[in-house]
C-alpha cells in the first residue's frame, strides 16, 4: 500500500517556519541528498498555506510530482500544475490509494499534519532537525490530536550539524 | 567557567510530560546510562511545579546534588533537601557560576526554560527523544524567546527507538 510519509525540515524546537512563513534557517549540507527520498514518492499534498510560501519562494512546482493542494476555500480543479481539492485527508488518501503509485508526500503545514494525524493517515515521519531553536514560528506538530506511537528506522548525522530521523508509525494489531 | 545544561527526556513533539504532569511515556533503556551525565553535574535547578512532580513520583531528592527550586510564592531557604530561591535565573547563575563546582542541570519545566534562553543562559541541550507524538503535553521549548544557534557535539541511537542529542550553544564572538 502507498505510504503517507510527512517529510519536514525543523528546528530542535519543532517549527516549519518562522512567524512569517520564511525557512532561511533550514539548509541542505552537502553530504545530504534528498534524492532516495524523491525516488520513493511522486504525490505531494500540502495545505494552501504551504503552496503559497513554495510558490512566493519561486520553489514552483517539480513537474514529475502529482501536486494536490488541500483548500476548503478555493475552488478545486487542475491549474498552476497543482490540483485543489476540498477532499477531507482521509477521503483524499483513500482516493490516491486506490490509484497505482508511490509513496504519497505529506509536505505540511502543521495545521494539515495534525489533522492526518487525528485520523491517523501518517505512515512515516521523516524529519530533518536543524540545530536552532527558533523561538516561535509555525509548529510542525501543533497540539490537538491523540497520542502516536513510532519506531525509529533510522537517525543520521550529516555536516553543519542537520540530523535526519525516519520513524514509522507503530499500530497494534488487532 | 560551569556549564548549565538543559537536560531532558521528550516526545517527538517536543513535550516533557503529558498535560497531567505524568511521564510514563518516557523510558530509559537497557544500553542507555546516565551516569556520565550525573558524573558532570553536582547542582541541579528546577521549577516549582517540576518539583512537585518529581516528589509525587517519589523520585525524591539525589543527595549528592545540590537542588535549588526556583519559586516566587514559596518561602526562600534550605528545607526537604533542596534549597529554595527567589532569584531571577540570571541572578542564580551568576551566583552558582561563582561557586567551585561542577556543571548546572537546567532540569525544567517549560516556562523556567524559556526564562533561561530568554537571558541566553542554557549552554548546552542534552535531550532524549522518544518515538512517540503525544499530540498535547507540557513542552520543553514554548514560544516566546530570541533565536539560540547551537553546534550538534553528539547523536547516538539505543534501543526503542530513543535517541540522544548533545548541543552546545553557539555564540558569535563579538
Amino acid at each position: 500500500m502507498r505510504q503517507v510519509v510527512l517529510g519536514l525540515g525543523i528546528s530542535i524546537d519543532g517549527y516549519i517556519a518562522r512567524l512569517d512563513g520564511s525557512v532561511d534557517f533550514l539548509f541542505m549540507p552537502k553530504d545530504y541528498s534528498m534524492a532516495p527520498f524523491f525516488k520513493r514518492v511522486d504525490t505531494a499534498v500540502m495545505g494552501r498555506k504551504t503552496y503559497e510560501i513554495a510558490k512566493s519562494m519561486g520553489g514552483g512546482v517539480d513537474g514529475k510530482m502529482q501536486n494536490y493542494v488541500m483548500s476548503r476555500s478555493l475552488p478545486p480543479g487542475k491549474r498552476e500544475g497543482v490540483t485543489f481539492t476540498a477532499e477531507s485527508p482521509l477521503d483524499l488518501v483513500d482516493r490516491l490509494r486506490k490509484l497505482e503509485g508511490k509513496d504519497i508526500w505529506m509536505m505540511g503545514g502543521g495545521e494539515l499534519a495534525r489533522d492526518f494525524l487525528r485520523t491517523d493517515l501518517i505512515d512515516e515521519l521523516y524529519l530533518g532537525i536543524v540545530p536552532v531553536l527558533l523561538g516561535e514560528g509555525i509548529p510542525l506538530f501543533p497540539s490537538g490530536f491523540p497520542q502516536r506511537d513510532f519506531t525509529l528506522l533510522e537517525n543520521k548525522t550529516y555536516s553543519q550539524g542537520l540530523i535526519s530521523l525516519k520513524y514509522g508509525r507503530r499500530r497494534i494489531a488487532s
